[in-house]
């Protein structure tokens, strides 16, 4: 099975709650929102806005978090990490 | 039982991290790191601090989001929020 997933970025929050929507509609049973940084924030904001302005019968299934770590020039960051899984009541 | 919480807002992630921490070794066995709308992301950063650098008996037991609608000047605004039970290993 393909893992549906969306990346939250710094766009405006409706291009991913129409990239989210858009894949239940093309027949996903379950979309991860993935984020990471500041944008979790953002991340979370997409979660609530589908399941609770557009499509009522999909839920939270399962959030996790973690870190990356990533090598910039100044040296190794820590970057907070953020799964959102959402999924259509059976 | 009391619940421990740690509300986190725009004060330096370590100010929380410090908090969350004192919770711990005060005797909780369960710490609610709870925040809303941009400070959702720096919540997450505590809980990803606390377990992987000073705590690593503690774990991710249990992450709630969710939607508050606040009244404001401007008419009333959704944010979000998010519930992070970090918790000793049994």
């Amino acid at each position: 099975m393909t893992e549906h997933v969306v990346y939250v970025g710094n766009k405006p929050v409706m291009n991913y709650v129409l990239a989210t929507l858009t894949q239940f509609n093309e027949g996903a049973d379950e979309v991860v929102v993935k984020a990471r940084g500041r944008a979790i924030s953002r991340a979370v904001d997409v979660a609530e806005i589908v399941r609770n302005r557009f499509l009522p019968n999909v839920g939270v299934k399962d959030i996790k978090i973690d870190t990356e770590e990533l090598n910039s020039e100044r040296g190794n960051i820590n970057v907070s990490t953020i799964e959102i899984v959402l999924a259509k009541a059976a």
